[in-house]
């Protein structure tokens, strides 16, 4: 048992896109305590692509059954809310761990529920990297007292350009001069009218108290050099306060460098974690 | 093995002081997935006070020793430095898990690396709970990437009236008109002249860059109405700004109630933990 604990736990990945490539690489170089056994994604291409990056290279599973056929423990997603949807309860069901990038799908109450009863009744685990934003240590230590919780989300109009809210609201984004709310509501429907958002919205609501009451600002801001999130939380313990100025990702700038970092990081506390930094 | 996982896990507390109780209690009251098997406070007065307000009553150890003899899994210890140094590495040889609070033992850099080497081989955890300051998540997923963090604390002069600082300078805390930096310096002094600040450095050291970089400010200010911890961090990622205001806890007007709040969450997360929020 002791002994167990100390090797390094078989993971399995899905999605070798700009986020999926990094964890591999992480894993590669040795900066978690983890060995990647295999890889799918649902274009061949770019999984060759990534395992000709690597120095141990995991096998190429050609589909999610053969991925899973592999000895994997624990399997990352890093391919997008269809893909857990289609994927997560049978990742369970065959003894796996997952940790999910797309924490969006669990904005689906019934399928976020089926998933947990499933985790219990296989006793597995899932883990949901705080992702692009902070303190979802604090939101979760104090959700039962929560009065009210806002995330307000700054980005340059070109990084908003193309967003489903646009359909139904005419905003002329090329012409704003100076910073302009231009969307004001809750979680649940933010993540429908800005799909990019739709991470950070969602950790933050299952952390806190819910999609329904998490109060969502989008700002549009022709000066902004970032995108930043800011999120404001009240109760009987008092204020938090946290705001995030992120840079894109090296390897893909529609994604922060942060949400990147944050899987990382949450994949190497799951995989060793004799130590638990952090509530 | 999925039955054991659904388990309540067995827990003894050292410490029956209010950081102690709240913790007691959080458990009796079934907030936490936990049984609470056995306590112990080195004065046996309050031990029996606490135990008279729960429901399942826990064995009252009158040692360290009759603690560990007891059958526990995991053992929170809510007491003091001392505590820690005297019994952390017995409690991990017994076979323990281990949460602590009085995080600041961990700044004794070699106390801290025997006992990381005692939870290697013992296989065994170490729990630390964020505290009274928030996005611990986030540190730790940059802290290869730090370049500056900082932790600035605002206090009522009241609350820092005795501090060992003011044995060696003189200020005139009563005398203050308005907020006013008392010291600027790094973790590692810092949380010698402001032991009351130890936990809240102590923790942001260890989830980056180690108390000899972390740099910390004081401030005392006479229209503070409450205990605020401000967090600034830097690199390549981008920034991070973190502001708590805390209210006191309502069973200990000197800890914060996140930080209470915090350690029952921790608590929470090491006994069920089906799902793992934020990184």
């Amino acid at each position: 048992m002791e002994s167990s604990k100390r090797e390094k736990r078989k993971v399995g990945l899905i999605g070798c896109g700009a986020i999926g490539s990094e964890i591999a690489v992480a894993i590669d170089s040795s900066r978690v305590n983890a060995e990647l056994v295999a890889v799918y994604d649902a274009c061949r291409e770019r999984a060759y692509t990534l395992v000709s990056r690597l120095n141990k290279r995991p096998m190429i599973a050609d589909s999610i059954e053969a991925l899973l056929a592999s000895d994997t423990e624990l399997i990352v997603e890093a391919a997008s809310q269809q893909a857990v949807k289609d994927y997560a309860r049978s990742i369970v069901e065959h003894g796996n761990d997952i940790m999910l990038m797309s924490v969006g799908a669990l904005l689906d109450d019934t399928f976020y529920a089926e998933l947990c009863s499933l985790l219990e009744r296989h006793g597995r685990r899932l883990y949901l990297p705080t992702g692009a934003i902070a303190g979802i240590d604090a939101i979760r230590s104090v959700k039962h007292m929560l009065k009210e919780v806002t995330l307000t989300t700054t980005k340059h109009p070109r990084a908003l350009t193309g967003a489903p809210f646009f359909k139904e609201h005419r905003v002329n984004l090329k012409g704003l001069k100076k910073a302009r709310v231009i969307y004001n509501g809750y979680a649940r429907e933010a993540v429908r009218l800005f799909p990019a958002n739709v991470n950070v919205a969602a950790i933050l609501s299952i952390a806190g108290i819910g999609a329904d009451k998490t109060k969502v600002k989008i700002v549009a801001d022709p000066r902004a050099r970032r995108n930043i999130h800011e999120i404001h939380a009240k109760g009987e313990f008092g204020e938090l306060y946290f705001k995030v100025s992120n840079v894109p990702s090296p390897s893909n700038p529609k994604t922060s460098y942060l949400a990147v970092l944050s899987a990382i990081e949450c994949l190497s506390r799951a995989c060793n974690g004799r130590v638990s930094i952090g509530t």
